[in-house]
């Protein structure tokens, strides 16, 4: 699976092909949000990265990226969580490509609440445990580990990027963690 | 919500184009079973089309689309369901874009076995209860309601056009349905 | 389905009998957030009934009861509906068991913070659309809808009984509903 | 936690008292179907039991046993793939209580398919990938590992206890996996 800006598998394009062709038909997108579980599977720590979103601000960000042509689901997964935080995470993807949620982002604040200035975006959301070593690259300037009650209670949901604040809460909901 | 064959909401496409676009990046579809439920829920029959193929077969088939650009899911899942079943089916729509299965259809029966020759297609499916009246139009030539058991017993899976049958096959599981 | 308030489908049993079992094993209960959606089957209100708990205290609650001996879980689901919403709701049961959340009730808040004094017991949640007419009886004094944003930005989750509030919380979640 | 027969975490009973109990209110069950997996969380085998039914018949079976009062979940799930395969397992265990299906066990094979004749039980259902040693002990006379095509074609859901072959089928279906 060779990873690179915006040629897919069967056939290369250019910046501005691509620029026109995100504003044409949705783009399929995956996002992980990466934690680290006690011996329960019961998740202890959440990870966020630190990059530089396209208007130049430092954002707290989850792993994200565009499913390419010809890539099933769980090869997308893997190669952005290489691409971001190296390729020592030994990450635990899911068995299913069932999703925890289903992101629909337009450049809109409506009709959903999830903004992406660039393209209509739709982003299946998956939780996945990392048993190894983060070394984040690339974009990724920098990554931590936070306490879920450290994200709900502070104000990282308003330092992260695209709306991705309200999917990190989505996940805290679906596994049943308030605190 | 207009319904085209290849204009989406924001700037319209020739086929041409829309050929072209489809080789290069994966595209967004939604499916839908129709189904008529008791009132526990539970399914009494599911519904299947007959429509004609790419190559001209007549096949059984679900109602399945694309997602356009701008659309949200729920209006597509509307827009598809009305275009080939007619306007007066009633259908409830699922609350939550949580599809019960994601499928990666390729233009290859590898990787995943589910085959669509045109494209690169994601398909989000969703069991949707009708409770109107059916009235099969455009594509739709025809349309049958069938006990799940007819449809398990009988060689209706390979009548299916584009691996659909395992998508029925999935949702049956999903129910707990076995005959 | 007959409705009764400790007699299982295959043996009655009395208070006190039923005081002793609570305390040795798991009690498996069904809860329903009844919702309306519009034609695209987004919730456009959430219903909320007033009762007396245990305490005496008037709390605010959705549908939540035990399934009984002999009981599916969608005839559990539409007999407490029934009981407190009375019989001319019109809902429209899942088509599958699979619930949207589990909730594991404790006497202590620990280790879930779900907290359910009187016993152990996991309930699964279901989102379910009611189409008709709501007569509130037996248990339930009242009830209401709401909308969504009015849930989210009142102190309504804290007037709930049973950390119910954190269970709507989940379903807001789930079905994408921030504001 | 502790594992026994039938005594929960506040208060034993005897057997007599339990053959009671579970027929007076319905049993909270979980299940776990063992799955190796590939780098790309991908299931390449599922693990199978070698045990006696209560018949004395050898029969195969997945992992499946109670929750106990006052035990979430997770310490469930673990206890039960400890009891059956060995403290040395490294299960990946869910990061939410959300099961892949529920199954409905009652007495008779209506009304859901699945037998249980000792009782009605419910059970959620995860799937579990084992990434350490498999050592099967107490009931678990046997442990093999199986490519899922092997399952599929051989008529080992035949030999399975308690109808656990169609779970295994729903396990197949919602990860995608049909040969």
């Amino acid at each position: 699976m060779i990873a690179t800006t915006h040629g897919d598998q069967e056939g290369w394009f250019s910046d501005d092909e691509f620029a026109e062709i995100r504003r044409k038909v949705p783009m399929l997108y995956v996002q992980a949000i990466p934690v680290q579980t006690d011996e329960f599977g019961q998740v202890t720590h959440i990870g966020l990265m630190m990059r530089a979103n396209d208007d130049g601000n430092i954002v707290r960000s989850i792993v994200s990226g565009r499913v390419m042509y010809g890539e099933v689901i769980h090869a997308a997964l893997l190669r952005h969580i290489e691409n971001d935080l190296g390729p020592l995470t030994l990450p635990s993807l899911p068995q299913s490509a069932h999703p925890f949620t289903v992101t629909q982002y337009f450049p809109t604040p409506q009709p959903t609440g999830f903004v992406d200035e660039r393209q209509h975006a739709v982003s299946l959301g998956y939780i996945v445990p990392i048993k190894g070593e983060v070394e984040p690259r690339k974009a990724a300037l920098e990554f931590n580990w936070f306490e879920p009650k450290e994200i709900v209670t502070s104000k990282m949901f308003e330092e992260m990027d695209d709306s991705q604040g309200l999917v990190i809460y989505q996940a805290l909901a679906h596994m049943g963690i308030f605190s």
